[in-house]
Parts: C-alpha cells; structure tokens; sequence
C-alpha cells in the first residue's frame, strides 16, 4: 500500500450515521460506501428488514468493513445510547417545533457538537420517513435542499450528501491537488518569447503592418494568457514559427 | 397536483451532465434521479454500454423523463458541442496543466458561466474515468474531496454531490422551511409564566428556601430557553403543578 492516509480529525470518529427500518439491503450497501469515502465509519442500524444480505456487501463495494462492524439494534432509543445530540434527516416540511437546518448548516453544527461528544445522524425509511415517536428523539432536524416537483432523494444518495458535507465541515480540504509534474506549465518569460516569435513572423511576412498594428499582439497575449500553456505546447509552436520563417526566407520559396 | 414548483434559475436548465461510457446502466437511472431531485435535466450518454435498459428505469424511480428525453451520442466532442464550457470531474491526481478545483468551487464557477451558455459537466467511466483525449477537451477539472484511504465514489453518488453543489450555487434555498403549524412554540410570556408558576410552587412546598433560593430559578429559565417548549407543552407543566398545589394544599393531604 502506498496511500498515505490523510490525517483525519477525531469529529468524524464520532459521529454516528443511524439507518431507522432500511427496507433496501442495497441502501445499507451503498450508504456504508459513501461513509467511507467521506471518512466516517459508525453505521448502526435499526431494525433493518433484511441484514445481512449479499446486496449490502455487493453495493459496499470496498466498504464492507463498515458493514461488518455496523451495530444492529431494536430501537432508535439503543441507537443513541451514549450521544449527546441526535440530528434527523427530514424530507417532509414538518409542524416542527423548531425549524429544520439546511444540510450544511445542520453538518457544520453536528461536528461543532462532536467535539463534546457523541453524536448521531439519523435516517428513516425509504418510503416512510422517521416517525413520530423517533423524530421526538431529535433536538434537530436537518433538510437537504431538493426540488419541489420532485423530492425523492435516495436514501443513500442523501447519506452521500450529508457526509460530503460532514467531511467539508470536519476538515479543511486544503487546497486542490497540485500539478504533480512540476514545471509543465510554461513560465512568464517562455510566453513572452513566443510572443515575439510570432510578433517577428508576423512582421516578416507581412501579415502585420508596423505602422498600424492594431492590437493583434496584445490580443494574442490575452488569449496565451487565459491558456496557460504548457512549456511542450509553447516549444511546438515555437517550433511552427521557425519552420515557417524558415520557409519563408528560404531559397526553396518561389 | 398540489405542488407547487419553486421558481428554478435558467443556469440548471443550462447545465448538461455528461457520462461518458458509463458500464452500468443502474448508474445512469440513478444519475437520472439524482439530476431530478436538484433540478437538473440535461442528460447526455456518450457511448453508454447499455442503455436504454430495466436497470436503468427500475433505478431512475420517478425520473424516467430524464432517460427518455437523454441524448445518446458516440463521442465526447459530440456531447459538448454548443457548449462554451465543459468541466470535467476527476478522481485521480493526473498531470494537469491547470490544478483542479474542489467541488464546490467548480459548481460555483459553471453556475457562473452557465449565464454566457451551454456548459457541460462530464463524468467518466465508473473504473477508468476520463480518457486522456476526453480530459484535453474539458477546459476545467473539478474533484470531489475525498478520503485518501477510499476514494471509490459511486458514479451516481458523484453525481449527487456535484447536483447538489449545482443547485446550491444556482438558487438560494432561502431560510429553512419555516413552522407550518403557526402559534405551535408558546411565547416567551407563557414560559414565563410557567416559570413563575415553578417558583411559586417550589416556594410553597418549602423546596425552595426565599432567604436563600440559590440559582434554581435563572438554571430552569435557562433550560426552558434551551428547550424552546411547545404551547402544549407549557400546558402540561402548569396543569401538573397546578395539580400538585392543590394535593398539598387539600384536605386529603395528611
């Protein structure tokens, strides 16, 4: 193995995902994937219809240990033993004694609150939702976003979702993956000189007219400069222009 | 229908999700799905293994529109012609010329530009990603943050993230859904009250002592503040004290 594992804050360690009455086996499956892929790793689940089941394990795909260290149990209440808070996932605008939280917001406060304890994130069913009863359970209640003519977000998909988020709240992702091969991208002085290359072609044949350029160059160099080339792109040009130079000025030209 | 759709900006309308070669057609019905929750709706497959296909419906759920109305084209060129720009997610760190860009600014940056035209948001295959001539075509690359011990995100998941991301830079969601049932939390002079009602029975029965009565009343203000009580809620308490005043005030109590 030659990953070097990301540092990985103790937040996500101590957040729960919680999956009330999953009635897909699949759901589990993939929902244990896009923990994993976000960092997070305590499933527990609530009365699941049925689990263990070969589609959980073929929809975890590299994330069956998650699965086989996912804490089964009978009711809601076992499932937040020990947490000091308890955030429901709701898709259903609610008579909610205290207004949802968008998903981001709702990420941000989950691991805020991580750092005093255990917390969980909770799921109901596919079709039916939390319960009443289970819902009573959370002091929050957290909202993705969805379109209002069509809101059937999938379970999974929104385990994806909400641990994307959790893992943006949890950790700064830096910033975006360097350019491994250094020095590909052509420097300052390397654009500029092939500018000149082209302003001199440009001259010697004609094309350009010293007493009233107009703003071909500058134009060029705008357009060089939104490219970004890279030092290879900058040395086949180059190369272009001299051929072309070359057989321009060469005996060959008739 | 009852539901009202919330006006959606022409930016998703300008959006195209591109999966190139996908293998699984149970991935493209779930892409579909994932697009439909966000308001998204441009589908295009280059080159997809199978499609149309069972799998592909049976997973899309209520977004079969999407499958029906997809553009089914044989290269990626094809998918993103008319489009002034296309970006392309990546999972693996390559050798590129311009670094990525996390997630979420790529969303905030197509969104942006999806105000001058077509834009184009392409996916690879779920095993080999992007071909190198398909990346050469794509003038942005975004990736999606995620663990460095498992990076295996699901095609659709991917998609779900980078939809949601979409739909957020798009439209603002506004405040969270607010209380429907309007009167549900009791106002800040019924708690109050009900505090007054606690102090009064807890002085009567002698558990609170006036020469010294310590921080019980500003703690249960507190807690009460903390718990944001429903009007029923606040009833409840006050006929259970009024009920416990009158025990032991009554000629039954010996």
């Amino acid at each position: 193995m030659t990953i070097t594992p990301l540092p990985e804050p103790a937040a996500l360690d101590r957040i729960r995902v919680v999956l009330s009455h999953p009635s897909h086996p699949g759901n589990i499956g993939a929902a244990a994937r896009a923990m994993k892929t976000m960092g997070l790793s305590r499933l527990v689940l609530v009365n699941p219809r049925l689990f263990p089941d070969a589609q959980a394990d073929a929809m975890a795909a590299g994330a069956t240990d998650l699965l086989v260290q996912a804490e089964v149990v009978a009711s809601l209440s076992e499932a937040l033993s020990g947490t000091v808070l308890a955030m429901a996932m709701t898709a259903r605008r609610r008579e909610l004694a205290v207004p949802a939280l968008w998903a981001r917001d709702g990420a941000a406060e989950l691991v805020a609150l991580a750092a005093t304890g255990e917390v969980a994130l909770v799921f109901g069913n596919e079709t039916s939702g939390l319960a009443n009863d289970e819902l009573a359970m959370c002091r929050r209640w957290a909202m993705i976003p969805v379109d209002a003519g069509f809101s059937s977000l999938n379970l999974a998909a929104a385990v994806q979702v909400m641990c994307y988020e959790l893992r943006l709240a949890a950790l700064d992702p830096g910033l975006p993956p360097a350019i491994s091969g250094a020095g590909l991208l052509a420097s300052h002085d390397e654009v500029e000189r092939l500018i000149a290359h082209i302003e001199r072609a440009a001259l010697s044949s004609g094309f350009l007219d010293p007493a009233s350029p107009k703003r071909l160059i500058p134009r060029l160099r705008r357009m060089f400069s939104r490219a970004a080339p890279e030092k290879e792109e900058v040395n086949i040009l180059r190369g272009l222009f001299a051929a072309l130079e070359k057989a321009a000025a060469g005996p060959d030209c008739k």
